[in-house]
């Protein structure tokens, strides 16, 4: 689709840039699922012949996968050992989390990760080795801002490919208008068509969001400042990204305002199909005329507790289909026959088979872009994170249901898995998303690849950067202006009043003096 | 690029589709330059093998080109020699304009699209064709509202293919934010970094649009009322597009939010190059190593007062160049030697021509894409329309520079015009721009036809549709949820105040109580 007119100035300098044999390109990643469909840009960007630098910490959970390019570890203060049983722990806190537990759990995360960025930006040797590389770009998952300070203090072309931020700072940074009536903030679990009582509910929680970002970044904004040696905010790394890859639709996300340099690049996980397994292929084959529901709480929680694991289980047995689960923990002692426990499975390659009925599932967004693509109807039990938006998201649309993971009994259970499948609206509404979301004039993942060479190639993308930028809070909002006008409106009227009220008086002194006069006539 | 993973489901409806033979789409163009990318989208859709039927009336300017699909004219009441002998004059008119000429000029074009546009809703014969013909969708240049009257009459799905509306009506029907402190109003002739006074004169044009709107859309709106019977207003009429195919691109254009039913197509028109003709060959190759000048005042203007001819003429005698002069009207006599006045010139293609070193032009879009894409240096005289905007674009990009056609002399034009040769920065900036405008992972012309099949496909785009559109003013900027947190508050601020003042009543009285008792018992 290169079809257009390139000029003798642009062939040359594209033929200097492939001979050259590509870019240079460094790349700070985020554990956890991020990182899966990050790895999937990087693998195609290195197919290109560009060359490849990942700083990762040395204890992590996704991030040791086999890599085509080139690793650098940075020691972090704690082990292995500790990471994978934190993760291991993780799916069975979900199910018993009360305010507290989850508090504590997301307080410990982020102090795991913030200690692995400490000691990221303080690796001495580390750091000079990326001075001395001579890097094009920096592409990175900036939830948490240990990139953008890398980034900044390298000086280089920043390209972010990520899921949102905390308290929309995403649209925040890159002066991006989100009218709070009809864009539904996170966890305010609102659709963009909302009550009264929502919007005031999507309002209170815009308001706070300053305050609940500033809190959040406080411990990287200290480390930033010292590291960097000047007084920096969030605010100001976060919006000198140059494109940032989103993984959104419109499908999925509720239409509202972007901006030039946000690329939408959602469904960049949904890859073509590869034949199943021999295993897995008798397994669908045998499930006959009923079919299968495939089963996955996501990449980061394969346990649960008992107590869940033996209600979903009965649930799970009052359908006809066959249930494949994906799942680690002891088998529970109620386990009906059409359900088979597996430690791992193809997710998108189950869902894309014409057999596939349902699909439970955490309401990742990893997941869900990849029920939508194969147009498989869902239920959906969020754990955490964005996971309830995303949920409200499906269900809105007529194509899922949401459970409550701590409320949910095994009636509830069942009875939404029956009615996903039975109840042919869902099937209608996913299979018309999926049409919608599979039209596109280019997959997500050359466009995501196209946008990280833009930035390599042109050493940024100033040309996309709202001049909205070098205002302040009161010039963006005209108020300084209104105020003038104000000014301006306010003194034209008393001078004209004052006018007014002189020329009264000289016509009415006048009048009164003509009156005394007419009147000392007649005496 | 078509690598996505497309369903079962998908695959059986594209094919359907493929083997029905394609969509049936009805167009609705404007008179003008607007035509000549648009009929470019619509041949690549007739190749693609979709049925295309265009109305147009049967005196035209540039609407009666040869097509290559079904053309279907209703009468209007003038001739083809007065639409002809109008356009004439107007390149000469644009010299001489007072404000008087140039409102009358206005009102003339108003009245002679609006009177073509009467006259296509009342053909009784060619509505009853257009009802009968099932289309699948309607394609337009909304400039004047004739096609969305039609859409909704027909009840289509809509395909705009625009640059702009006028009071930035464009934005204000797709529920875009345009904040006034850095997105430049039409008119307004200033760039996205505003001084103080600038952001005044923006304001007070955004503050005045919605008057103009009303003004200058008086005679469609009861029109419309009138043929659809019953009370519509164009804002109502306009906000129903699917999709909006608008020639911008952001190398050109201010960086602003933008809508997802937006889609950018700046530079459609820049095709790829056809080798000269032999008379064009040889004149570029005889200009040796000084290379040619390219001078055309746009598709409409042909002709000026001789009077403005000869100072130009005197003007370009001034550069070494060879200088190609499209031109229509009589010879000045003072026509140096190496200026070549042509009847037409193939515009795209010489200017790709590597000795062009320079691009004297109206500032239409259309050619500052094609100066653009191929990275001539401009000098902008602009005339009428959005041609002053363009101009300003251009020159705040350090790619041109522009002369006020009223005041201009002989001496600016000449100073200009070496200025922008001779001077190495215009050629850098405008080459920087091209290499940006051209590195795009999709030519916009495929961009384009992919969108409007998107929008035939699946009966519009109501995915992209923000969920604004169900707001009214007030509750769109929660003006309503702002006043209730308001009472609220001072409700809450009441009580407590009032709980206060009876604590304090019933503690002072007790106090007076006990000193009266205390009182009376010393007593």
């Amino acid at each position: 689709m290169w079809r257009h007119q390139v000029t003798a100035g642009l062939v040359l300098f594209l033929a200097f840039w492939s001979v050259a044999g590509g870019g240079k390109l460094l790349v700070v990643p985020q554990d956890g699922s991020h990182w899966l469909s990050m790895r999937m840009v990087l693998e195609k960007l290195w197919e290109k012949g560009h060359e490849i630098v990942a700083v990762v910490p040395d204890a992590a959970l996704l991030l040791k996968s086999p890599q085509s390019f080139t690793i650098k570890t940075y020691s972090v203060p704690y082990t292995q050992e500790f990471v994978d049983k934190y993760y291991q722990e993780m799916g069975e806190k979900s199910f018993e989390l009360t305010l507290t537990a989850l508090l504590s759990n997301i307080s410990q995360l982020t102090s795991l990760f913030f200690s692995a960025c400490r000691h990221l930006l303080y690796d001495q040797e580390l750091m000079r080795y990326l001075q001395d590389s001579k890097f094009d770009a920096i592409m990175m998952d900036p939830v948490l801002p240990c990139g953008p300070i890398l980034a900044e203090y390298l000086s280089l072309p920043t390209v972010y490919f990520m899921r949102g931020l905390p308290c929309t700072l995403d649209y925040k940074v890159a002066q991006c208008p989100s009218p709070v009536s009809y864009v539904p903030r996170t966890f305010s679990s609102t659709s963009d068509h909302m009550t009264f009582p929502e919007r005031v509910k999507n309002l209170l929680i815009g308001l706070s969001e300053p305050a609940l970002c500033y809190l959040f970044y406080t411990e990287y904004r200290n480390l930033a400042s010292e590291f960097l040696q000047r007084d920096v905010t969030m605010q100001e790394l976060f919006s000198k990204a140059s494109v940032m890859l989103m993984r959104y639709d419109f499908v999925f996300e509720y239409p509202r305002p972007i901006m030039p340099n946000m690329v939408y690049v959602g469904g960049i996980n949904c890859v073509q199909k590869k034949p199943l397994s021999e295993e897995f292929e008798a397994i669908v084959n045998a499930s006959g005329e009923h079919g299968i529901v495939v089963f996955s709480l996501g990449s980061m929680v394969s346990e649960i507790p008992m107590k869940k694991a033996m209600e979903i289980a009965d649930a799970l047995g009052t359908v006809p289909q066959t249930v494949l689960w994906r799942y680690t923990g002891p088998t529970p002692p109620n386990l009906p026959q059409n359900v088979k426990l597996v430690k791992w499975l193809p997710q998108n390659d189950l869902l894309a088979h014409p057999k596939t009925r349902a699909f439970i599932t955490h309401g990742g967004s990893h997941g869900i872009y990849e029920g939508i693509c194969n147009a498989v109807p869902m239920v959906l039990m969020p754990l955490f994170g964005d996971q309830m938006d995303n949920a409200k998201r499906v269900e809105s649309r007529g194509a899922g249901l949401t459970l409550n993971i701590l409320e949910m009994t095994s009636q509830d259970i069942s009875t939404a898995l029956r009615t996903v499948i039975n109840d042919k609206t869902y099937k209608e509404n996913i299979q018309r998303l999926s049409d919608l979301h599979l039209d596109r004039p280019i997959h997500p993942l050359d466009l995501a690849v196209h946008w990280v060479e833009f930035v390599m190639r042109h050493k940024g993308a100033p040309h996309l950067r709202p001049a909205a930028h070098d205002l302040n809070w009161v010039q963006y909002h005209s108020l300084d202006v209104l105020a003038f006008l104000l000014f301006v409106l306010l003194l034209s009227l008393f001078i004209s009043f004052k006018c007014c009220l002189c020329c009264c008086r000289r016509f009415c002194g006048k009048k009164g003096r003509t009156k005394k006069a007419a009147k000392s006539k007649t005496h």
